[in-house]
């Protein structure tokens, strides 16, 4: 949080922060009780089920400090939305807890509620519940995302079969290219980066835009599904597992932007760091032989690989070697 | 967490964590997916709202570091839980997002989980999603509760009327000497306190019970509830703005434990830190004339005040006068 409390611009008490920036964002959702009750209602549609997933964010860890507050809202959301995006789920509320290491000054928190207004009619939700602590760590945001499918058609991670096509969604290694430029801005130009090229990297680093608009031919089309946001190579990993199965990509063939490619023709050796990099929130997915075609259609992506008996992720190159990684993406939890 | 990583005893990696830990905790809830896909699946009964809450914990704050890790776990969902029951809802399920300052030993996760296995069996609800991450701050436990009430039956904060009787759950203030005795064991002697007398109210602290047994009257019954958790007195104070009403109960009939009892008796002047205490984790009621004769038969219980028109809560002492607080409850977020 870089604003601290001053004597004019104060918040006080949990109840001010609740109801002066935050209540007007379960406007249009009777259910949240406008923030003053215990608990949120939600009545599911019939015929529906409910998707949940809680993913925090913590400054130093996913987001810096000095981040713009409204930056920092978007990613808190879009982190969990990304997740109800990969199971073909629609958006339609969330929770949060937010822990903030001091008294944030009003105009803090003005354009915090301000970014999460913008996310949340970007996915098409709504703020029902929230708390407010203060913390001795980092600000911390907790958000619960609860979205909904038609009964029976959530797309689940442990479902890839050998011989599904691999696709996914966007392009990949933006953010991890954003992240290095959020860092030092004055590094692009070394890595053959233009300024406007620049400026696209941090926004895909600070404002991922949750693949949602892939619902419909996932749930239709594909077999298996998750969300990248740990490095694809290390995601596309865990999608094996879980599916008992193995995988092979070809690198050339994985979508990067415009300047991921100039900074790939640059640094060749920059290609392995963009399929470990983390923070893409893309959709991974597998999809059966006999939809693919109808698949690439409804959505103009092509495979980057498929699913193989065994077990494992192998990355060929463009010259039909196997790459080799020092890390395959990011664990938050190793030490 | 008292526990630090040994060479022999460490924890390797998120998935692990997760895994080995926390995923027994998700069977028998086919929805939570073996805690292995991105999101959880959650099927609500036909004719049922779902209720949802989140109030995380964190150390120093809710609870100590070095409280025993059974403990700590039992709070986190107990806090969470004791919303629901006020609500009239039935706990299904929870999210769990867990920020560790540091890699736990096996011992230490062992009795976590064991902790929180304790308490969902005697709440009734599963955990069905997780997220692991190291944090600079302390630890922190977000757990997000879902619980159902049939349609239209959820009880709300904000709709008490002038003339409802006042009812609560329990007994209260017993957390807040739990905690002096939790803070200094040896205080109990001065305090009149005995020694089964400490052990319980110490209990009492770290071990909340959500009042679910009372879920059927209070749906019946009660025009108005909430959870106490901040401080009777603050709590109360805010069903009456909620409500648009004001209160008056008498010091006398708040239901205090043989132990708490005993302390007021050795220290009149105590009978105010009761009343403003906090995590007592009870759940009060207000009851509209007409069904007082019903509750109380169902209950048990006995009235400690009325709503009154006008705004405000005033407490009588046992002579009929007014007592005043330096402060009424908790807010986590003044400064």
């Amino acid at each position: 949080v870089s604003g601290t409390s001053q004597p004019d611009d104060s918040i006080e008490g949990e109840e001010s922060l609740v109801q002066d920036f935050l209540a007007a964002l379960s406007a249009g959702y009777p259910g949240a009780l406008g923030l003053q009750d215990d608990c949120a209602l939600l009545t599911p549609e019939p015929g529906t089920q409910l998707v949940l997933k809680t993913d925090p964010v913590a400054a130093g860890v996913h987001f810096f400090a000095d981040d713009a507050p409204e930056d920092i809202a978007w990613k808190a959301l879009a982190v969990n939305v990304s997740d109800l995006a990969a199971k073909g789920a629609q958006p339609i509320a969330y929770l949060m807890a937010l822990a903030l290491p001091h008294v944030p000054t009003r105009d803090w928190m003005r354009r915090f509620a301000s970014g999460l207004g913008e996310a949340q009619a970007a996915f098409g939700c709504h703020l029902i519940g929230g708390d407010t602590d203060r913390t001795a760590g980092p600000l911390t945001i907790s958000i619960t995302a609860i979205g909904s499918v038609p009964e029976g058609r959530m797309v689940r991670r442990a479902t890839a079969r050998a011989s599904d096509r691999l696709y996914v969604t966007g392009s990949i290694g933006d953010a991890a290219l954003g992240l290095r430029l959020r860092r030092d801005a004055g590094a692009a130009a070394a890595m053959g980066i233009d300024a406007a090229g620049a400026a696209y990297l941090v926004q895909r680093y600070l404002r991922p835009r949750p693949a949602l608009s892939i619902r419909d031919a996932l749930r239709e089309h594909a077999g298996a599904a998750m969300d990248v946001s740990d490095g694809l190579v290390k995601d596309l990993g865990r999608l094996c597992a879980a599916s008992g199965v193995g995988a092979r990509i070809e690198a050339a063939r994985v979508p990067l932007s415009a300047p991921a490619r100039a900074a790939v023709r640059a640094n060749p050796q920059l290609l392995a760091d963009l399929l470990t990099g983390g923070d893409d929130y893309e959709v991974l997915m597998a999809v059966p032989p006999g939809k693919q075609a109808a698949f690439e259609a409804a959505t103009g992506l092509l495979s980057i690989g498929q699913i193989v008996a065994g077990s494992g992720v192998t990355v060929l190159d463009a010259a039909g070697a196997a790459m080799t990684f020092a890390r395959t993406g990011w664990d938050h939890f190793s030490s």
